[in-house]
């Protein structure tokens, strides 16, 4: 089935211990939209970018199949964010984020995009991610991410959001942030009760817990051997996650715990190169093979005691 | 089978964000018999305390059979530390440690120890930890435990301890130091090369990654409803892990993936009280219980792509 996704895509300059990479694609809507095309059919971006944006890029992403109808090109300069990450890959360092023409995004859907069954809303202003609900034609499920951002400036804007859209797909920090609870399990709950039915909670290197009112399912990450740049882990997370499900029309809890495996083994991919790199040369075989062996290296039986 | 455990027994004054807990029973060595005697009929400890120890606690290790027999007590104070944890839980402040009566801690086995299959070196001066295994009758499996302060202090010591060991359980930075590479897996190996056949890497509310060269395991924490002091969650892991082993004899990758299970349920169970409150109060039905619970929430099958 279709997936529509509403995000950034912006120039990447990052500094990492394995390298650098300089005005590389980067963007919440890019890793996304190509991790969700391992899977989707038909993946529909959202976006904007400014004149200067590469020509190579755009042609890549319409090499993979991603539709590009949605990504309007403003007069100005694109979204821009200059980062670096220490030896703990832990949360990067800005050293300068210029929003250029995505600070007046205003995501229009194309008519064509309007009956996507798949949406998934990136990381903007809740009050825009609401708007891009409204477009939507009864979409068959509708995820969205957040930061603390919004959770601190519009609340209300986003509780709003909230009771609108399926999924959440949040980190730890959020969770607490946005239910005031202390446990995970305990903010989940909360948060559950604001609205979606499923909250992905995604932590980085330490995998994925996810909660709903069918249950709960958690995951270690993916063991990668070498971390060359974690950008887009969680966007392209949540791109596998949302994509699988495209791909499966269906959405019940077994294919949501696959979901979460999708989308940890294409994040396991993405970061072993620096921007899309490694994202954008993996075939379904290797995915496949990764999937396969992650659960020879987590699966075990109860013992007798 | 017996498991021979050496560490500390202390007494801990620890603030959690749940509460306070004073002059509470504590050390590796507590907290790794009381998890360890879930599973293994014989618990012998090597430790030391000082004159003013509480008597009840004493009487309620006994009454948990568990052997005290190379127990001393020493002339002076017993061990104290005194931490407090933030609303993040993680590496707790130091407000004061007295090591008193452990500072000239040398550990003689008495002579029905030393015929022990299972043992567990605490982590202390690797020194001490070598005449221990000295000591000891060929066991069957000899595990370790070691931390920065040793790796930095003493790495020729703890270098040749690792030729005679099997297992060393120590955690991700520890594995950084001690391998001096970046990655987990990539350190992981180097430190196999090492000695030990089984390198198991704790990760706290992580979880745990198992190498070896039979294979790798990784599994995330149990999602506890409520942390109440994580104090001990390492030392208790070890125990589940060990006692696990024990009660088994055997041991094959099979074994030690079950090992790490019983271990992460154990650990689970002990972060929801402060001390040995639940540790001290479990049985095996609810561990039985917790572990097929686990088993659920953590399986998933392979999609066809």
């Amino acid at each position: 089935m279709s997936l529509l996704v509403v995000g950034s895509v912006a120039l990447d300059s990052v500094k990492t211990p394995m390298g650098i990479a300089e005005e590389a694609l980067g963007g919440s809507a890019t890793y996304f939209s190509l991790a969700a095309k391992q899977f989707a059919p038909e993946v529909n971006i959202v976006a904007v970018v400014g004149e200067d944006f590469p020509k190579k890029y755009l042609d890549m992403l319409t090499s993979k199949g991603i539709n590009l109808d949605g990504l309007t090109v403003k007069e100005g300069q694109t979204f821009r964010w200059v980062g670096e990450y220490d030896e703990t890959y832990s949360d990067p360092e800005t050293h300068d984020t210029q929003l250029n023409v995505f600070q007046e995004f205003d995501p229009m859907l194309p008519d064509t995009y309007c009956k996507s069954s798949f949406v998934f809303l990136g990381n903007i202003d809740p009050t825009l991610q609401q708007k891009v609900v409204e477009q939507c034609h009864k979409p068959l499920l509708v995820a969205a991410d957040t930061m603390n951002f919004w959770i601190e400036g519009k609340l209300d804007h986003l509780k709003k959001l909230l009771k609108n859209i399926n999924v959440l797909l949040i980190n730890a920090l959020e969770v607490r942030l946005l239910s005031g609870k202390r446990g995970l399990l305990e903010g989940g709950k909360a948060i559950l009760d604001m609205g979606p039915e499923v909250l992905v909670i995604k932590r980085g290197e330490h995998g994925a817990l996810m909660l709903s009112e069918d249950g709960v399912f958690t995951s270690p990450a993916y063991p990668t051997e070498k971390v060359i740049d974690p950008t887009g882990a969680g966007d392209s997370f949540a791109g596998g996650f949302m994509g699988y499900l495209a791909s499966r029309g269906a959405v019940d809890f077994e294919e949501y715990k696959r979901a979460v495996i999708a989308g940890t083994i294409i994040a396991s991919f993405n970061v072993e190169g620096f921007s899309v790199e490694k994202l954008a040369n993996i075939d379904k075989k290797e995915i496949l093979g990764r999937m396969k062996r992650f659960r020879e290296i987590t699966s075990f039986t109860v013992p007798q005691l």
